[in-house]
């Protein structure tokens, strides 16, 4: 079966936007076995959504249009399915009673325009949205099925993932698609290109593909099989040399990230941590705390931008910062041993660097980074020098300073 | 006029990769004054390139298609534009001898797949690429023109830029864009539609469009028009009202984010600003820092994610957590007036909630935030309740205590 997509909104034929709804979608229907073969951006336009919808379901079994279903007059997917398949829009006045109800429970009047949202294609089945405002639509066509979904990420996934993929399910022919996500730390993506290529290009099922972000490698394997025991055996045939060359780099085999990873790490130990940063301003609590129930283990942290408040907040020596400035190893180390002191937790974080664009010197170039770790047997420091912007750099540098306490919760450094 | 642009590859209907080429395409076409009406992503399949090359050439009246103009079976542009326009395609062998020329000077021999790269579409001109082997192709069809370009973005840009804007230079009449972004906070996507559609609807030229996220509404104007000073003389006829309406709750006229509007008052101001984070553990110092130059402002912060932490970090009373419990406006009071007096800034923001998933309860369902201020003259604190998961409950959160501080330092509140 293939499948067609089609993201509605002219915000996204503008230079600075791309549709990245369409890569979650793939990813599902791919999951499901059922290929991507077309993806289209429209704008707000009528009589262009009424032409790709009848050009899709004329020659695909699945159309997924993201998008359009807000309550103002530009979002005109309902209206342009409703053409393409020559229905009729109906007023649901359920869909008009959960609009006003919601709108009532933030002590809100609801907008007469919201209206727009409660009319439902003839013959569609409602998908509720718990997420936003706007109702999805499922609809099917002579052997064709039209999925209408809101645009923003968060409602769209939820949605699909619980009212569409057990639909689709029921009417996609059963191949069984078994994914093992590796995500690795510490290594770079030509680096591990090179190390693991020898293993998985002699398959093609099978499939593999690596994305890189800033410290951080995914090695997706994706095996499409009759049955779920052939998958799994493909699946490890591939996975186990990976894993052996990658060894204690690969840091997850579920996809969970590094923040949760660690927490898990922590929780068993009952262990718990602090973070001091500088340069990231943040990032790393708020990767820590990102995860559900980090309070378990995550006590709390500081945030020194300045040098006085590394002083007063820390009590780093003001004779250190002088004597070796703000970004150096010994600092590093003054921040993560009060930050510990201070708040009585079992490891401590520090972060201090350069994240730029301006203030690099020849000592100290843009993207210069000291992480240090602290715990009871003392502190630990690693000096790093980042390449590029600074939302880059200070990435890199938050997933550094997890790996070195995963590394440490696990007897590795 | 109006351009649809095609990207050519399955490698794009993968879950990893995006097209970038339109990216940078839009943006060209938009300074020629060309609007981009559609984009296409399809696989490397002739019929359904061909089809869309009719389709498109029916209804706009510039195609660019970039990839499939490789030398393997998979690189079916040529053909498939042929195909489209009912034309030959002509073997060119001042192509074929100039890539066994380029071959040979990296002392290779030319593989007799190469070959096809030397095929042109009846009556195309030829696009030399001086970055790689695949030459583009300009052709004209009835009022319309198709161009051939390859996919390497170095490649394609370089042969656009040198090859195509001038000649669309020539065809397309002379229009210029110009734009505005209004940034927006504190407002739902609704209610502001309604507010501003009456005078947004009556325009077509300049284009309306609304895009919002946790908090944060963005509203783009773009008009096009023969000259600079009539695009933004009507650019001020339709933002002036809409400012009108909006009033203080537009924050940005330029598209800068939150932070750096707030960053910016600080700086003008001289003050500076220190957080107590407990729910966005460190997210509100993560954006603040995220602006470059935001040292000069932004003194640090306290991530008290525990009662302990708030306790000792920030000194608030046990009592009032006792009483009141660590969500509450007494609490989120003492934390900002807290960070203020420890960090002896100008000013001190607070957030402490429940961000979900668990933890909600009837008194303080998921969701429930409140947010304060401290300054020489006080503490206020908003209190909200905000809907979506963790991270949409923490962006809102961490939106609104940046909004709380630009009215704040703007004399609104």
């Amino acid at each position: 079966m293939n499948a067609e997509i089609v993201a509605v909104g002219s915000e996204m034929l503008t230079p600075q936007r791309v549709d990245t709804n369409s890569l979650y979608l793939t990813a599902e229907l791919n999951n499901l076995g059922v290929e991507v073969v077309t993806k289209y951006v429209i704008g707000d336009h009528l009589e262009r959504l009424r032409d790709a919808v009848r050009h899709a379901i004329s020659r695909s079994e699945i159309l997924v249009i993201s998008g359009g279903l807000g309550p103002t007059e530009d979002d005109l997917t309902r209206e342009a399915v409703a053409h393409a398949l020559d229905r009729k829009l109906i007023f649901n006045s359920e869909i008009c009673d959960a609009l006003e109800q919601r709108f009532a429970r933030l002590n809100r009047k609801m907008a007469e325009v919201n209206k727009r949202q409660a009319f439902v294609i003839e013959g569609a089945t409602i998908l509720p949205n718990d997420r936003g405002t706007a109702p999805g639509q499922w609809v099917e066509e002579s052997g064709a099925v039209v999925m209408l979904l809101p645009g923003p990420p968060h409602e769209l996934k939820a949605m699909f993932e619980r009212q569409c993929i057990p639909r689709l399910a029921r009417l996609v022919p059963q191949l069984v698609i078994r994914t093992i996500c590796l995500r690795v730390a510490g290594m770079g993506e030509s680096d591990l290109d090179q190390l693991i290529a020898p293993v998985y290009k002699k398959y093609q099922n099978p499939a593999t593909t690596i994305l890189a972000a800033a410290g951080d490698i995914q090695v997706h394997l994706r095996a499409r099989c009759a049955t779920e025991a052939e998958a799994d055996a493909l699946l490890a045939e591939v996975a186990g040399p990976i894993e052996l060359l990658l060894g204690d780099r690969v840091y997850s085999r579920n996809g969970d990230p590094l923040e949760s990873v660690v927490g898990d790490l922590l929780r068993q130990q009952h262990a718990t941590v602090a973070v001091a940063e500088s340069c990231t301003g943040g990032m790393l609590g708020e990767r820590f705390t990102s995860v559900a129930g980090s309070s378990e283990y995550f006590v709390g942290g500081f945030i020194t931008y300045t040098n006085e408040m590394k002083v007063e907040m820390l009590g780093v020596a003001p004779e250190l910062l002088a004597e070796h400035g703000p970004v150096s190893k010994p600092v590093a180390e003054a921040m993560a041993a009060g930050a510990r002191r201070r708040t009585g937790s079992t490891y401590a974080l520090s972060i201090t660097g350069i994240a730029g664009p301006a203030a690099g010197n020849e000592t100290l170039p843009v993207g210069t980074t000291f992480i240090a770790l602290a715990d009871s047997a003392g502190t630990q420091v690693l000096q790093r020098q980042f390449l590029g912007d600074r939302t880059r750099i200070r990435n890199f540098a938050s997933q550094l300073a997890l790996d070195l306490l995963r590394r440490k919760t696990t007897g590795r450094s």
